[in-house]
């Protein structure tokens, strides 16, 4: 999943994403939140409608981003004081909140409420850290099972034209009928670096069915070896019929391993940041498109790509964009990245499909 | 045409501007000879290839930017010497160097090298400055006849297959086989505010038989008058059968005045650097859409457009991505903004096919 924290994926039109063929894309709770703030884009029918994006959108639960941008945060049982990035003002949050938030936003997929365990933690404070995040998962799905049917594009009416489908992408099997069509809400499984405890903490959330499931708490400074071991541990735990998300990986051959064990969902600002930074993903590896190396190099920034960027320019002209300061630079980068990143994906899905039709023609 | 300095619209994806029809843009002679250098774009086949855009390109002279960007600038009969805004280092431009990086740059209409007189200027640093605009253009002239087939989409071979048609948008009636197709020269008309100077200049340049007429030395500070008076004063002594171009103009209702007037051509920066500060041009005036009225406002940007952005993106989608500091802002800004000033001279063109039919059904 392409990342559009504020409702955009930075420097990316909607229309490049769609030639891409990105399917979903996520925006973070946190910032939308803050700006423009979920009543506004409630009563303007929704994320999708607000940002004109017809596809699947994922929403965060806003946890991650009160752990790692705002200011004074100070959780409790019930929910976490914080202090805005933006502008030092005070807010709250409680898992009835972040549920809240996110129906007004109608995402497709929304996140239950997590406190995100910081790398290294004791294992004191991960249990204690898993215990909120078990107790806001059960207070995150009894709202939103109050308030499923609030989400704004179930109450389209009047004059408005839907001018997209929220919630056809729907992964969850409940309300089958379209006239029950809502959102679908993911657990996230926390429990730092303790296999035990990440094993405890996806018991208890699998016994509670939610529509699917995600590994939170990875990304946060871990060395590889542990993001693996982790996964490793919940993967095979978690229904083979729900939706298995890794949030917030990871480098192209990480995800390209994850989702070979089973990882069905990923979301990473890395293809996009590194764009901006200069930094190309290739089938021949990283490329730092702004060394002199490429002035005068009239190849494609990825020979074995097929993207529009590949396909159009040449690496001495994306050299030059960047070392011109010009904002198409971040444009064409990006579009190259993500196309790279979904090119991965669609590669594991073909060899996935191959190796079952192969099963089935063994049988 | 869209003003694409140092080889790019800014924050517009070329493929944006040929959804939006846009026939021919503008390079600066003087950004793409700082940085990359016209030797190394030279080198890879011309501004056509090294951008990957097939469509017309004008260059300019170089004589405006030194005008108005470089420092420590010394005006002699032989040229200009000047420092780079860059980095500070020296270089000398005269008529000859300006032609011989238009040259290599590859653009299908290429400027004669010109002293842009600044406003006020008394008469008598007027008339200095046509003399050496006069004598430059003259120059000019003979070292683009002596090198025009220099150019470097005539000398492509090898395994180099071209991506681009340069001079097929040759504006110029010499050459008209294909195999000596090159590039349109065009001449500058200076003369500060000064009618009979600019009268006087106009005849000696006609008399040199240039492919096209720009007038130059507009938009530098003078009233909206003044412009106006320059350019009714002008034209009618420029050829009809040769393109005759505005340069650096204008505000909407401007370029429509202009174009009826008979100007065939014009370029400004105003409709990308407007759109990355937020403003828009549209058929109910301007917008500066970061204002807080039009935070929940899901009208189009101008409801009379039926540009790509229009027909998707809500007035308060647009001022989120200001308020928010999303990079896709300048990107839509600038694709609406440039759709709204291409869309003022189809219709221009339009109303004077229309006019003409009358006319020759009336005869």
């Amino acid at each position: 999943m392409p990342v559009g924290t504020q409702g955009a994926v930075k420097a990316v039109p909607h229309e490049m994403l769609e030639a891409l063929d990105a399917e979903i894309i996520l925006g973070n709770t946190y910032h939308l939140y803050l700006r423009p703030g979920h009543e506004a884009i409630r009563s303007m029918g929704g994320l999708h409608r607000f940002m004109s994006w017809p596809r699947a959108l994922l929403t965060d639960s806003g946890g991650f981003q009160v752990y790692s941008l705002s200011q004074l945060r100070k959780v409790s049982d019930d929910g976490v004081q914080f202090r805005s990035h933006l502008d030092g003002s005070s807010h709250f949050f409680t898992p009835e909140h972040s549920i809240d938030v996110q129906i007004a936003l109608g995402a497709d997929v929304i996140m239950a409420f997590d406190e995100c365990t910081e790398y290294p933690a004791s294992r004191g404070r991960a249990e204690e850290s898993l215990r909120l995040t078990m107790a806001w998962a059960e207070r995150s799905l009894a709202h939103f099972r109050a308030h499923r049917d609030e989400v704004p594009w179930r109450r389209q009416g009047g004059s408005q034209v839907p001018i997209s489908e929220p919630g056809t992408a729907r992964i969850s099997p409940d309300n089958p009928s379209d006239d029950h069509r809502t959102q679908s809400l993911f657990a996230i499984v926390q429990g730092g670096m303790y296999r035990d405890l990440r094993r405890q903490c996806t018991e208890r959330l699998v016994e509670m069915a939610f529509d699917g499931y995600a590994i939170g708490g990875l990304s946060v400074g871990e060395p590889r070896e542990l993001t693996l071991e982790v996964i490793s541990e919940v993967l095979p735990l978690l229904p083979r019929d729900k939706p298995r998300y890794v949030m917030g990986v990871g480098y192209p051959d990480e995800i390209e391993q994850y989702a070979r064990m089973g990882v069905d969902m990923m979301d990473c600002v890395l293809p996009t940041r590194a764009a901006r930074h200069a930094l190309l993903f290739t089938s021949e590896g990283r490329v730092n498109i702004k060394n002199k190396q490429y002035a005068e190099d009239q190849n494609p920034p990825d020979p074995a790509c097929s993207c529009p960027v590949c396909r159009r320019y040449s690496r001495a002209y994306l050299r030059h964009l960047m070392q011109a300061g010009e904002p198409l630079a971040a444009t064409l980068n990006s579009i190259h990245n993500l196309a790279f990143y979904l090119g991965i994906m669609q590669r594991v899905r073909n060899s996935l499909e191959a190796d079952s039709q192969q099963l089935t023609a063994d049988r």
